[in-house]
């Protein structure tokens, strides 16, 4: 299967920009700045994958943002994939410290529904959302970052079954999102793709409380 | 993305197979037995997906087990990935057929349960639904022809719902299904991956239960 990378070409890249920037690595300031490098770096990253998308957020312009040389970035990152995957899951960590477990599932569920669903020229978060999705198991970098990400979601939403199958029903909910993700954000199948994200959540969440029972009170869809 | 083509040097070589098999366009027994080659080619594709998965099973070995020319065969179908789209619609369409609405939940469920999770040296039938589930939304050739099946299921299941919101049910009811594959086929997270499909099919159809009102009793995941 020919898609190990997801960049390939920008990946080819590293090489020569790598040994461009080679003279860098004996910097005075490579050490002390490494740190404010790395976070400089991951936010630039994380604005231009959601302005532009994935594909369209090149190295350069990250870079530039950064205010740092392409070659700290191949440094710090190895690859724009690499930066990609650390950007996604850093913002999976950060939702996962903010977020109860009982609002984990909605809190998941709306960022997967309220990208919009990629007309064109749309802002980039539904094309970002897009590769992280079609990642999933492909044995990438994102996938790598991604399933970390997945465990520590799953271990979260398993507080909220007091089953001796909590992890199963964990890994179950957690499908869930991800095949709502893909056949929304990914397939765009109608009626899911253009259907109102409050409608969906109400749907989800009322059928997932029989599967999870710590999860909020709402109406069930059969009432 | 690197990913438009899942098999680019099989594809490749079908120019020159092309070439190779020209002569054949014109043979008297062309027309009359186009039906039965396609049909003798699909049964051997079916087949040897089935044995070693689609990445390892050639269109060499197809075409000498359909007892037919390469040439022929991509003369029918194109490409390798067109035939196996056109193989996993055919056994698509087949369960359709053959399943009423109310078991196609657990029909769908059990055909993603029952492959082994990949083992080395496993049978391809997990290996052809690892291509199939990676398809998706994908744009290819093997992604035209799920989504058509997507769209099928999709009608089918809604049945299952009195609701004005119907087929907005069932689109999420067949997003879990997908993602279920996903997590367990692909990207195999346990404990999903290695759970017991009767228990996997317990709760889910449970828990469906509450979203497609025209399910059949089940024990409820919560009793």
């Amino acid at each position: 299967m020919a898609r190990t990378s997801i960049d390939g070409a920008e990946t080819a890249g590293r090489a020569a920009v790598r040994r461009e920037g080679a003279g860098e690595r004996s910097a005075p300031d490579g050490g002390a700045r490494g740190g404010d490098t790395r976070e400089r770096l991951l936010a630039a990253a994380s604005a231009l994958f959601a302005e532009r998308g994935y594909d369209r957020a090149t190295v350069r312009e990250i870079a530039a943002r950064a205010g740092v040389n392409q070659a700290l970035l191949f440094r710090h990152f190895g690859s724009k994939q690499a930066l990609f995957g650390e950007v996604v899951a850093q913002g999976g960590y950060e939702q996962l410290r903010s977020t109860p477990p009982e609002r984990l599932v909605e809190a998941v569920l709306r960022s997967l529904l309220h990208p919009p669903a990629d007309p064109a020229g749309a802002p980039g978060a539904s094309r970002s959302l897009k590769t992280m999705l079609r990642s999933v198991g492909g044995g990438d970098e994102v996938s790598t970052a991604v399933a970390g990400l997945g465990e520590a979601y799953a271990k979260a939403l398993a507080e909220l079954s007091t089953r001796h199958d909590a992890a199963l029903r964990a890994d179950l909910a957690l499908s869930w999102l991800l095949g709502i993700g893909l056949t929304r954000v990914v397939a765009g199948k109608r009626p899911l793709a253009d259907a109102d994200p409050d409608e969906v959540c109400r749907l989800v969440l009322g059928t997932l409380g029989h599967l999870l029972d710590g999860l909020p009170e709402g109406g069930t869809p059969r009432t």
